[in-house]
């Protein structure tokens, strides 16, 4: 016997996989991961995702951004029992969000893939607007950062972060997990400064971050800058294996993840 | 008998001038012009000023941009009797302003200077974002047009606007003031059209603009920009003087007043 024409039924019982490219102003959100309280990146999407196929669909990212940055290439996955093609999955999707958020991209995958564990690589990038007065267009985007900044005494520190090493002193305590990182030895693959008009960017590519390692890294290139010789500061700061030696965390408004490699 | 030292007397009787220059980001105002309700540009900065200046003062712009319209280089003056130097009033004036404007300058100028009736002419920039998705960065400063623009159509089209024409098809009805413009002639010195990645940008340098004349003056771009002949059908607005021959009225938040010439 035929069912009933108004079950739509999935085309196979096994799922289907997705991968989304996102694109998201951090500002609203009290980051990526879903919590009990407070409107998240995570959250959104799978509400919406609920609402596109009518069933709850969870939704893994790259990079779970901290509150208030940014995402021009977030990459995320899921799985879900569905006959849309993914031109129709972003259609929907970028229906029901909100403006802050969008869906770039959407990708039918293999089911090994995994938005998190298949990424060999992260490339985020911090600005700091270094003129006097704050910008009112661009102020959700930079760190306001009036002082000068010399922008080759910042590579010449940033050459000390490239390579395989251990980032501890780097890595601050993330509050939903107490326990820190055991394993803080992480490969940065370049860290790249240069200045356009009055904001300087930071941008590093590395197959992983610490809790807070990027902005972290931002506050002692620009602590490290103002020594005398920024490369041995640097070093030093490194070396220490100790956040405490390390200069403060850059605030989060600044920093935008910019793609995920795989 | 000398007045006691915490009488601060000014320089002199008469008041300095001083001018400015304004980005503002339009999004949360009602325009610049002061209203009985509602948060508008003017309205902030005679508070600021105010507090400031410890006397009211009545600050007057170049263009009095509607609701919504973003300005990088709005220039405004006032008169105050005060001893502080053009830096210390902007220092002061930067100290008390919300974060959407910000005073890129201040001048001392003289009493002659009078920022819209000494303006020779005025800069306007219009964005349109025009790829399938819009982009949660760039969303209060562009209008989202998900349609094929081809901009050499619209330079066409945009040639017969330049030059000293009545302009009277372009002009709306101003609630704040029912009786319309009778002078209805405009000298419009340049039109560009021009692609920026997603984004076509529409700048337009005039001595003067009619009420919702840019904004007009896009929707009708982009309306005769798909007829076979788009400078034709641009003649036959314009000379028509009649509003409900041009286009729509495109949204204000893609619409930014670039500079002011004197």
């Amino acid at each position: 016997m035929n069912p009933p024409r108004s079950v739509v039924l999935p085309v196979s019982s096994s799922s289907r996989h997705f991968q989304l490219i996102l694109e998201y102003e951090g500002t609203d959100f009290q980051g990526w991961q879903i919590q009990p309280r407070g409107r998240t990146v995570q959250g959104v999407l799978q509400e919406v995702a609920r609402a596109v196929f009518k069933q709850p669909v969870k939704i893994i990212a790259a990079g779970r951004t901290d509150r208030g940055v940014h995402a021009l290439g977030q990459v995320a996955h899921f799985a879900v029992a569905t006959r849309m093609s993914a031109g129709a999955v972003q259609s929907a999707f970028n229906a029901y969000l909100p403006d802050d958020v969008v869906v770039r991209d959407v990708r039918e995958v293999s089911s090994r893939f995994h938005a998190r564990y298949s990424a060999k690589a992260k490339v985020y990038r911090y600005t700091l607007l270094t003129q006097q007065w704050p910008r009112p267009r661009c102020r959700r985007f930079v760190w306001h950062y009036p002082h000068a900044v010399d922008v080759d005494r910042l590579r010449r520190a940033a050459r000390v972060l490239v390579g395989e090493q251990d980032f501890r002193s780097f890595q601050s305590v993330d509050p939903a997990r107490p326990e820190r990182s055991r394993d803080t030895v992480r490969h940065v693959y370049r860290v790249d400064v240069w200045r356009q008009e009055a904001c300087v960017h930071i941008e590093v590519e590395a197959d992983g971050f610490l809790y807070k390692m990027m902005r972290a890294m931002v506050g002692t290139l620009l602590e490290v800058g103002r020594d005398d010789d920024p490369h041995k500061a640097m070093r030093r700061v490194l070396e220490a294996r100790d956040r405490c030696r390390a200069g403060p965390t850059a605030p989060a408004q600044g920093l935008t993840l910019m793609r995920v490699l795989y």
